[in-house]
């Protein structure tokens, strides 16, 4: 096998040599890429209609850092964990860091939850009674203070805020509302943290949702102040919207903060990421390699800097398998783009030739980039194919002790 | 109050005779209407991040009835009921059946439920695994026999199946082993029973949905024969979609065997009816009312033969009022189109002058109802405005003690 | 007739007090209500895939501008009228001026053609080209002469630059060249000038638009100044696009500076304004009038301060009557508008009343307003149904002898 | 540059051996797939807002052939080419078929073209005009006499018919014009002869379209008999829309008659097939590799008798190198569906094993076939890369001469 992938990765060093490409600095990009996972992402979830209960989901916030340690035990690429409150809510936060640290791991995004407690129905930070906003806001609060015990730096914001009527709710009023909340958020953050503001097309409001897009995540960061970014989730947009360009209008502005992956091809589907449309995932990182190349880049413009979170909805799949399918698909569109000569492309654009640069950027993308990648796993010692190690490793028949009916979102 | 009306009604009867409407004809058509509510509209639903539960939802299945018997009592346009199965599940379906007979209401379509079982999370009839399409297929022919003992029929049929990735199910094969349970389960039905066929764009099979659009289920619904038809939910489209001309088509074909009613902004949102693009609802009834004036109808394109069934998720709204609300909204979209003056429509299609067809069309909506929907009530001594009827009536408080935590779907 | 009318609007006047409604301050509203026509409404447009040429369209602007009047004359309400340069580039734009006021019109926006031209092929103010840069905001700054020489005061951008394909064009770089162009356009207004700033979807851009939604065209106007705002046409949104939300958005932040009103089912379809769902064009002036009822409403907030223009694609209509169909329509949903009751809404909205907040909306959308605007045009001295008094004229077969062949966008 | 191929080649023969795929199948297939080229593509075409006129296209359709054959001798391939008439309109079709031949050509499908004269602005075979039927119906008899004289076997049918108004016509009265006239053409057909029949969402019809999916032109194909099958044009979908089902439906129901190759982001955007989301098209190929692999294939579902046909618009790209490369972009994709083991797929569909079902289809997407490719061109004495030969051919100088304002659709 070894030497098999030897015999391809020579050949792929002399091809993309010869396509004026630096493996050396490919090489380094593809180890500084960091996929973080969420904890909730190893529990139970699904649609409206069902959520199927699977054995060996994780019982608590431990056993599902666990699972996460086996990620990125295979992968060596996931060494931080989203946590969601209070889905993750312990009495000792400190014990959960401790734990973390004893698996190989960090916490990384605190991502409060306000959308599930009976009183947050018609709206949490938006809600027409001053009492729920309150609530809300004191839950946002809270989490910066968790923040603080886990050592996380992100703040990761996603509220449910809608209404599913015209007429239901005074759209402008819950924005200042939502603006009030998110300064006195704000207002609380340490200077070494981050908070990044999500946006979604729709779901579960049905009329209108409080943050509806990036340019309402943009407006809301660029009020509160630099420490406040947008968070991008690949599957919270309009059909047809062009994400790589969202993605490339935040980093000239330095406000992308970070992403949640996922996949869809219709509504918020959550799938795993890279499976329906790769092509689509290839272009953000051509934009933020792009970015990357600037002359002076924008420190926030960086790849180091850009948050790189997963956020699916295992419904049907095994979970840890799922999240591995996931980073592994991440890398290798990652990787591709690695492979793009911007030079080549730049000429191209530079000259107004359509086809030349689109070529230029699209011939990356069609470089098979599996000896790459595992070349780079076999250096740092990881398993070729995470997926076939992860299988064979007899993981999956050690948590069934757990059961059925662990944790849920 | 009822002074007002009149003269209301009076100016109404005028300016409808100036444009040519048959008055006591449109009348007809409107007490004619009957629109089925479904037994887990007064359930709990809710969206996959949260199902909010409310004082007061019933608890079995005759508690829903009797919700229903409310929606009739002050309409007179509701007189059967929906049910689902296992979500109605009762020991003696012929105590349900009476039951609702002592309530004024008949059990109308019956719907199987296979996609809650934990075998069906990858297919019911669709599924890989033989045994599980037999079971599934059972399910279908125990939901036959159920028709036979609450006296319906209609079997509704809504199919989850479907896939979330490319490659996940053999498309063909899946195709051809619905068929099958579909060709079994119609040669159950008694000469007298109408199997309803529905289709949905997306979800919960977020790649591939086996029953995906009207062409599936209409090709479906004619190699199986007359007594199959397609079932359009309005909310079961792609986003853009022309729902009236599917409604047209199918009314050509024979082949619309009826509606589940509901509202959407953007997925399969299951609002209230009539409160996103009402005009989309009264030209899906222009449809129905010109199929109507055919020379020789066919026999099922008869507005009387259509299944006008609401199915939607009240998931931020009290129950009944919903319900009250939707049927009020059919009524004045039913009652706006009953305002056409088809003549001066054709007569300006005939032209080809488009100004003046759209016009002809338009200017029926534009139309206040509200005095004809109050007197049509009043002949029939219903209360004129059914949701303060129902609002002073005190029932919502009488249901109170039946507390939290009702059922679901 | 008339006196039918008067009838009707008696029973109005009293439903409508008994509803809360002020139609004295009504009425003061709908007359403040102006709608601006564009120039190249009255000419030939069409499809990709043909443009059917009619008799009688207008050989020059001259000839537009007297059809213009046409629509002024019998609505009252269409003082203005949009030039687009240079489709109507006339060699003393002083004549052209002082025709229009001949006629009872004035000059309105002027709109920059840059996207005709062989050199905007692939861009204009984004083009990688610098020369094709330079031209493309010369022409913009010729727009702002020609604004001083005509009376203008509204400059109206849209920009058709965008690209077909992945890697085509650099995205940031074409940002930041926009914005470069914007500024000192934005540079060489006057104080009274306003400059609004159009995004679009797509189309002809098919990969991405540089100005692509409301997000990109406001952050460029707040990066320019209060003399910038943002033009919402309602065709330029992803499908599901709330659009009603994005002008209470606008509004709220002062940076809504007018509309081009259209419809459209599917894309930028450009049919009759208030032809596909005409209960959107209400929640649109919901919002604008909600906005207008601030205690301290900001002053660009007011109605009168906003720029109601049509901007139509008229490819199968004549042009004259679907122009007056559009302004009849806008007028309609307006005026329903006005029946809204606000402070029944609020307090529905303030207890948190989802069916009662939603129907306190929707019931003024179900108000005949027909006695309405009929008494308002009477009182103006306007024909009752402008349509009817154009079509018996005599102007179409006036205008006839122009031939086929006049002028195009 | 071949000694590199060799071992690349080489290379890739040893791992898809390993992946137990038989690569003289493979090769025998790829060399099977020929791609249909229309003449209208050799031609200006662009978007309402402007047609960009290049140097060099064609001025007739003899031109057009040698263009088309410029792409044929570079690639092997697209020995056919699709005429539209009365674009191609010639005295004397066999001439036309005599050069087709002496060029190494031979004429496909037949393009009746019933939507650019003025009489078919509101409807050709559904206009509510008998005699405008009756023109348009003639003009499809035409058609196929110009089939016979040409040696076509393919009647291409797209139909631009639709309304943009509710009202504006009345449905179901076209749509049984539109079958008489399908029948009466159909009854025209020789027996070697098929009717493709094209459906479209929308465009140039905003409102209706007649043949709006692929459930109306399946349903026409299915009255009509074996002759008539349906076209599927990739473009032509809402957004969402999950193509390869609908392929797979029609393999199924042996009504796959053939495609119109494009890509699109958002409409019908009519740009480079495989420029936008390359992995559609790959799954389009595995449903058809898949259907062929029935053990008694139904004789139309054999990719050798479905017409793979590119339908694009170069609006802003040289039209000889866009052809090309849409060419080599299907190949590309074709090429990479048959590096699927579609025993490995089925083994995990079978077991209902969601993730190793969806890895088999997709290992294949990620296969390089770049070394597969130019191993097959070279074998057939072809160039290695047809793009950069035909740059470096001259012919683009050549037909410099022809100037600017040759054909357009």
């Amino acid at each position: 096998m070894s030497q098999w992938n030897d015999k391809a990765y020579a050949l792929f060093e002399e091809q993309q040599k010869q396509r004026g490409i630096d493996l050396g600095f490919a090489k380094k990009k593809l180890l500084d890429l960091k996929i973080e996972t969420p904890s909730w992402g190893y529990g139970d979830s699904g649609t409206r209609f069902k959520v199927f209960r699977k054995v060996g989901v994780p019982r608590d916030p431990f056993e599902k850092l666990e699972d996460a340690a086996q990620v990125h035990q295979l992968t060596g690429a996931c060494p931080t964990v989203a946590i969601h409150i209070p889905w993750d809510k312990v009495d000792d936060y400190s014990k959960l860091a401790e734990y973390a640290t004893s698996l190989g791991l960090r916490i990384g995004a605190v991502n409060p939850n306000v959308f599930q407690d009976d009183d947050y129905m018609l709206g949490s930070v938006t809600n027409a009674d001053v009492n729920i906003r309150r609530k809300a806001t004191a839950h946002l609060l809270e989490c910066v203070d968790v923040m603080k015990e886990v050592g996380s730096d992100i703040l990761s914001l996603w509220f449910a805020d809608g209404t599913n009527y015209p007429g239901q709710g005074h759209i402008r009023k819950r924005k200042q509302w939502l603006h009030e909340a998110l300064t006195e958020t704000y207002q609380a953050l340490s200077p070494n943290m981050r908070m990044l503001i999500e946006y979604k097309f729709f779901e579960p409001g049905f009329y209108h949702t409080d943050l509806a897009d990036w340019g309402m995540a943009f407006h809301a960061a660029n009020q509160l102040g630099p420490q406040a970014q947008v968070l991008v989730d690949t599957g919270h947009h309009a059909q047809g919207t062009n994400v790589e360009h969202i993605v490339a209008y935040l980093l000239d502005e330095g406000k992308l903060g970070g992403f949640h992956f996922n996949s869809r091809k219709y509504a918020d589907d959550d799938l795993i990421v890279g499976t329906v449309n790769p092509y689509e995932l290839f272009l953000i990182f051509y934009q933020i390699l792009d970015a990357d190349r600037d002359e002076r880049p924008i420190v926030r413009n960086t790849a180091g800097n850009i948050a790189f979170m997963i956020d699916q909805s295992h419904a049907i799949e095994p979970k840890i398998p799922a999240m591995l399918r996931s980073v592994m698909n991440i890398q290798t569109q990652y990787a591709k783009a690695l492979m793009i000569n911007h030079e080549a492309v730049l000429q191209a654009q530079a000259k107004n030739d359509v086809l030349a640069a689109e070529a230029a950027v699209r011939e990356a993308y069609e470089v098979d980039v599996a000896p790459f990648l595992a070349a780079v796993r076999e250096e740092q010692g990881l398993p070729i194919d995470p997926m076939k190690a992860f299988l064979e490793s007899g993981y999956t028949e050690k948590i069934a002790v757990r059961g059925v009916g662990g944790s849920s979102w």
